[in-house]
């Protein structure tokens, strides 16, 4: 049986009405929670009644009845995240709700907040009694697991003091630093990808693989997220932890089983050993007119990196990076490129290696490029794609990355969260790529980057993948 | 520019006008004939007239002008085989119709008769001047070429006596040992799949693949061949040709260039290496009342055998074909199995290995069976297929078979032709399959053979693929 309590700490934020309170009407409709309640905490004077009118127009599949269930089991609760007496009221709060939805003491805090909160936050649910260190859900006990949302931190050091406050007053098992790129179906479709399959796991080395390229491409800009932007940029927002997340699932060594700890044990590894060799940023033109970005800002908005993990596995084999806002497409995808086989033909070779393409978003799924003969002669070569489409195999419902996030956190699945460890590596990636004072390029808005791009390839003999 | 005389033996037959006049045509409206002329030959008391009257429904894509051009070019000359001073006649027809429509002495000579002619044949032609040693059409000389369509001779001994008797009068470069097989444009696909691809090549060999199925179902009984089949049987109409030649493309080692000598030295390698180890006969129920079977027959029309190859490659990999008449459907497929991966996956594991699925037919192709993740669930596995259907990517036309065999004869291109040491390799597993005195079951019509399927499936620890 689930019965728990949500507390979403930033309740009338974005994520908030746009994502969580979707996520917990899908699970209540799935019936996958058989009792529930929620606590919505923020800053604004505001009510239950307006948090949840909020979330209505971003509900799927609405359903009067069930929505109603929802708003009935919903609290609100303002506070002031610094001040610590405000968590004696949320106590109150959280103990009436349990009190009134008959729950068996199981809580699962939401830290939708920017990080500079996440200390003081867990400081004061801990000194009120609403976090209790040690309940990780073992031996049928309640258990109380908080979710702390990206960026976790602005640098190593900032990462290692926020994890190293966090260890005082939590377990491991119950932090969970969510990357919600981690609950994405096709992120531990990778996994799978990998290590069930004969016909693909013998590949996985620089004996067959030239290059991999990440690529995660935006079309949106701001979105009036300046002021928190130019505080972080594309290394901080999305490099550090999704882009550096996906490189880890695909370069990991096999773990001992595809779950928790096994899982982040060869992430952590992999990300230790990750160097970045080479690359350039880019900022579009009109970022410094945006609100809330200085005027003088040299806050980069893409960045082309070059990558080496300095292992026996991936010896020689490049690791190219690629994100950026107002790019021309909104994609992220995976680009495996394998090298070329010793050309037996004599009229005509491949043209093209062999591709494993993964496709994150649109189109959830892979695509693998083969060749083959050109019909009616007998010896000439054509690419051929064999694709399997995620979405549109298991259409219509394919549950939502963070209905499916808090499923995974409820049972304590910690695959989804980014070990300490792995976080502080992840850091140091990012630290030394700023280190290496990479040139800023300008770009227009709607192409595919500034046009150093193809130096870029000249200079490292390879191709962008598009 | 390609001018040749085109002279068929046996060209009242089925296959002369189901196939290689239809081809002939086909060649002709493609204008990849400059200038040509046919000469049919038979015993039958016909004409050039009726002999294309007869092939005339089986043209497709009829044009009434381009057909009236091959009428106009065909000859027909009466003659028994076993006559030499009958060929002086079909010398003058020959030159005769050379003359007429300009040719400029390149031969084409299709045998498409009984092998036990092929020797008369040969000696007939080469005494007549038809055929002229040595003519192979290099340094801009006319050429002479003969094809013989299987099956060549009817066991190893006969197949070396024809062999023998060819070589006096020809050189190899002139001979060509047609199995249509290897003129289907997927059978030359299987070595475009496995050379061209970096992420298939590495993993062609014991290490990954656990066994290797070839099926060729038919859903035809005797058709009238009653006589013929029941001297010949299922392992001499079809393995030792067909599905010997299927077994050479997928197990060979990689020849230096995919053509001519080098795919043959790698395919008579492997042929040459090939045991046979167990396996069992089946006879359809009412065969022995087909017109032309002795009614005591013991003839085969079905064959399920276990092969192994004695090279470092295949070390320990089981090789299966399965072959029969009447059987409940027609395909011609190849099933090359992976072993299983080591099993990462706490709650659940692939259920099926990986296979890769080569179709000659029904549905050119070829298919990957991989793994992925169920979708909604983090660790649950679903099978996913991956196809690459040739047919439905290259319509409307396809070339024929017989359209690409005969320009690949005119190019002088022997990868189509079985080469004197892999025929009689071929016929060497056969002969030894026979003294095997594999046990003979009967089997209904309409099912997929013999029940004993089944035990030998439980006796090898295998599944027969479907």
């Amino acid at each position: 049986m689930n019965s728990l309590l949500f507390i979403i700490l930033g309740a009338t934020g974005d994520l908030a009405k746009r994502r969580l309170i979707p996520a917990i009407y899908g699970l209540v409709k799935e019936k996958k929670l058989d009792k529930f309640a929620l606590v919505g905490v923020a800053l604004s004077d505001t009510t239950a009644v307006e948090m949840m009118a909020q979330a209505k127009p971003f509900i799927k599949d609405f359903d009067e009845a069930i929505w109603k269930e929802c708003c009935e089991h919903a609290y609100y609760c303002q506070l002031d995240f610094r001040n610590e007496s405000d968590f004696e009221r949320l106590a109150a709060v959280v103990n009436e709700a349990e009190k009134q939805s008959d729950l068996t003491g199981n809580r699962l805090v939401y830290c939708s907040t920017a990080s500079i909160f996440f200390i003081d936050i867990t400081n004061h649910l801990s000194q009120a009694g609403i976090i209790k260190k040690g309940l990780c859900g073992e031996d049928s006990e309640p258990w109380h697991r908080i979710v702390y949302e990206k960026p976790f931190g602005l640098d190593r050091a900032s990462a290692k003091k926020i994890n190293k406050a966090l260890a005082k007053v939590l377990d491991e098992c119950q932090i969970f630093r969510i990357d919600h790129y981690l609950a994405k179906e096709i992120v531990a479709t990778i996994a799978m990808i990998r290590f069930t399959n004969r016909a693909l796991e013998p590949l996985w080395s620089h004996e067959n693989i030239e290059n991999v390229q990440i690529v995660l491409s935006e079309k949106l800009g701001m979105e009036g997220r300046g002021i928190y932007y130019d505080n972080y940029g594309a290394l901080r927002d999305v490099v550090q932890n999704h882009i550096l997340q996906l490189l880890a699932l695909v370069a990991m060594e096999p773990p001992k089983q595809l779950s928790g700890n096994s899982i982040r044990d060869k992430k952590s590894e992999v990300l230790k050993n990750v160097r970045p060799i080479d690359g350039f940023l880019g900022q579009y033109e009109g970022y410094r007119d945006e609100p809330g970005v200085r005027p003088d800002s040299t806050t980069e908005t893409f960045a082309a990196v070059q990558l080496r993990i300095d292992n026996k596995r991936w010896k020689g084999v490049p690791f190219y990076l690629r994100t950026g806002k107002l790019l021309n497409k909104k994609e992220v995808t995976i680009f495996i490129r394998f090298k070329h086989v010793e050309c037996l033909m004599a009229t005509s070779c491949p043209r093209d290696p062999n591709f494993l393409i993964i496709r994150i978003s649109p189109n959830e799924g892979f695509s693998l490029e083969l060749n083959a003969k050109k019909p009616g002669v007998f010896d000439e070569i054509v690419p051929v794609m064999m694709n399997y489409c995620h979405d549109c195999e298991y259409m219509p419902r394919t549950p939502e990355a963070y209905e499916l996030l808090l499923q995974e956190v409820m049972k304590g699945e910690q695959a989804v969260s980014v070990r300490s460890d792995e976080i502080e590596y992840a850091w140091d990636v990012v630290d030394e790529i700023y280190k290496m004072k990479l040139p800023l390029h300008s770009y227009k808005k709607g192409t595919s980057g500034p046009q150093e791009l193809k130096d870029f390839e000249k200079e490292h003999d390879m191709r962008w993948r598009e």
